[in-house]
């Protein structure tokens, strides 16, 4: 019998969170619990050991969010550092399918780290936006996802990537033989069976679902970009992306070495949590869960002040007496993700968590940290003309050391 | 549960012939009963009125094959009749999986059958070559298929095609973005279960076998092909093409609307006879049962006084007796394929039939007209160089009145 979903060993079994490409829900009020995650996907922790060994090599700081441990989980994120030390080549591979309106923050995580693994690595960034995925999971035209991608590439452009170093494309439109030769490759060597107990795929959907995931995967192969990496296939490549991919990547590395090439290494985030609340992620399914590159300084206020689950104390009296709770507090979560100042980070939390901060006050501060992030964006994406996607989009050579 | 191959409803139930993409076997001597799988497939049987109103309008006598009912059956063939009538655009389409050798008789056939219809109807062909789907279904790599499909091509180029009014390519060299749009379409809207149901994959099967159907189906669609049709979509589509791929165009049929394209046309032959006999079909996995347009005039007379099934009497007195049965006689089946004089052949018949002929005979007569044929084909395909390929390849506009 063809599995279902929810009987995949990707998804859940009774009283597990669901963690899949098109799925993520979890059980507890302080969200997925990823220590299980990493067990059940079997990923490796990322360890101190392993950011000082980046911070070294890289003589910079590591991002935040890797110190921070919302980059938390990774496979072989360690035999890129090897490459590094030994001036061998690599390149960074992330993606996005494109959603119906701008992206919102929980899209925009993984592109905020990897600009960071750009600048501190210095190397090679592909970009993949699957307009044919969109198009075959949702009920819209080819026309629609095409147009709708273009605005997404140009909200991922605003987070500041190098267009000498970057190239982004669009499966409809980037569609060549050198890249489909890859996919082909994966197609022949992954069964029916394997996709359906990895993907949990079911007879009712189309073929298209089916086909897919070797379209996502054949990126990791250098080979796929021949006008960057001149047809060598010993290219290796270093995926920042959402744990919910890792079946994609999981099913890549199984076949890369039939493909002549190096499995690909992966650095993987956790989902950052919708506004309601750590038990769903930040989803563009639901408008009030997010807070989009596109809201006004008003709306990102009014949606804080409304929505951003707290962990406050009913009274006044109360949350000074008792504290709050950070751990499931929504607007001190987001502070995580992007107050960069450590010791500030420490401070709010220790006053918030004693009852020394209001809910209020805590909340201004995301609101200003978030209308800080954002603000600077929007500046940024209003200069992204049709031609600067252009310089991004098209098929060049990459400067590259 | 997934359902196997020999209970599909393309192949056969217990007693009946199989006819599939894969596998073509019959009951009975003289071949596979084609007015029983006209119900199964549901297509049309040509009928002399068919054949009268082409030659009407196209001024020319009907190809012998189609005179002789070898191609037999259609889906809309009028239909292509009245865009010719009413000088509106169509195109033909057809194709070939790459086989290991050069290729036998039994591939040229719909070769042999276009060339008569493009010079008839002066439109544009457009003819695939599969080695994606021979890179999938095969153990070879994407090096040894490509090279065995411009091999390939070069024998079909030697049937005498208009390199004015002709297209070939090859799946892993011309793959790109108005051809894979055409491609994701399909995928989008027929699920799983109904593409097992047409092909009968099974859980075993790769991913790649899943995801080719819509890869043949996706050249019946004039917008594959921007450098000819400039991106319409009503430009209609005729496939002559063995009755064993009906599957993919069923399939196609199905959609088309979808994609606000015609219902492609088909025309289909029946399998050129194994030497052995025409309970199977001419077969590159069989050496012995096939002959081959790199045959020397030394094997085509070895293999066909060797191989060809007779239906002679076992001596000389009983054959003049009781006579011979053309009905299964592989060497007269050669010759209503391939000897275009109808007085000829039939004087042929009633000869054998009475025993005025002997078997010997006959088969002389097999060989000197196969020999003619091949040879002639040896002198054209000796002068396709590379160049002459590139010219056949190249991605450009077609004349096209």
């Amino acid at each position: 019998d063809i599995p279902r979903k929810d009987s995949q060993s990707s998804s859940s079994s009774k009283g597990e969170d669901v963690v899949t490409p098109w799925d993520v829900s979890a059980e507890a009020a302080t969200g997925v619990d990823y220590d299980k995650l990493i067990v059940r996907f079997g990923v490796k922790k990322i360890n101190d050991d392993l950011i000082d060994r980046l911070e070294r090599l890289t003589g910079k700081k590591a991002h935040p969010m890797l110190r921070r441990g919302m980059f938390f989980a990774h496979r072989d994120f360690a035999q890129i550092l090897d490459r590094y030390e030994k001036k061998e080549p690599f390149f960074l591979y992330t993606g996005r399918g494109p959603s119906s309106r701008s992206l919102h923050l929980g899209h925009l995580l993984p592109f905020f780290f990897t600009k960071y693994l750009q600048d501190a690595l210095d190397v090679p960034l592909i970009i993949q936006m699957t307009d044919d995925e969109k198009f075959i999971w949702k009920d819209l035209t080819v026309e629609e996802s095409k147009r709708m991608t273009k605005e997404n590439m140009k909200d991922i452009i605003s987070v500041g990537f190098d267009p000498e170093k970057t190239f982004i494309f669009q499966d409809f439109d980037y569609m060549c033989a050198p890249f489909y030769e890859n996919i082909v490759k994966i197609w022949k060597y992954v069964t029916g069976n394997q996709a359906r107990s990895i993907f949990g795929f079911i007879g009712e959907d189309s073929m298209g679902k089916a086909a897919f995931p070797a379209i996502e995967a054949a990126p990791c192969f250098a080979s796929s970009f021949p006008h960057i990496f001149k047809g060598r296939k010993d290219i290796a490549c270093l995926i920042p992306c959402g744990i919910d991919q890792d079946p994609y990547f999981r099913m890549c590395r199984d076949v890369a070495h039939k493909l002549g090439s190096p499995k690909p290494s992966l650095i993987y985030n956790k989902f950052l949590p919708a506004l309601q609340g750590a038990q769903s992620k930040m989803a563009a399914s639901d408008v009030n869960s997010c807070i989009y590159l596109s809201d006004t300084t008003k709306q990102i206020k009014t949606k804080i002040n409304k929505y951003a689950f707290s962990g406050g104390q009913p009274t006044k009296e109360e949350h000074m007496e008792k504290g709050g709770d950070c751990d499931v507090d929504i607007s001190y979560q987001f502070l995580t993700y992007f107050l960069e100042d450590d010791d500030r980070l420490d401070d709010i939390r220790k006053k918030y968590t004693k009852g020394e901060m209001m809910t209020g006050e805590l909340k201004a501060i995301a609101i200003e940290e978030i209308t800080r992030l954002i603000t600077e964006m929007q500046i940024r994406r209003a200069a992204i003309s049709d031609s600067v996607l252009d310089l991004f989009t098209s098929v060049r050579p990459l400067k590259y050391t």
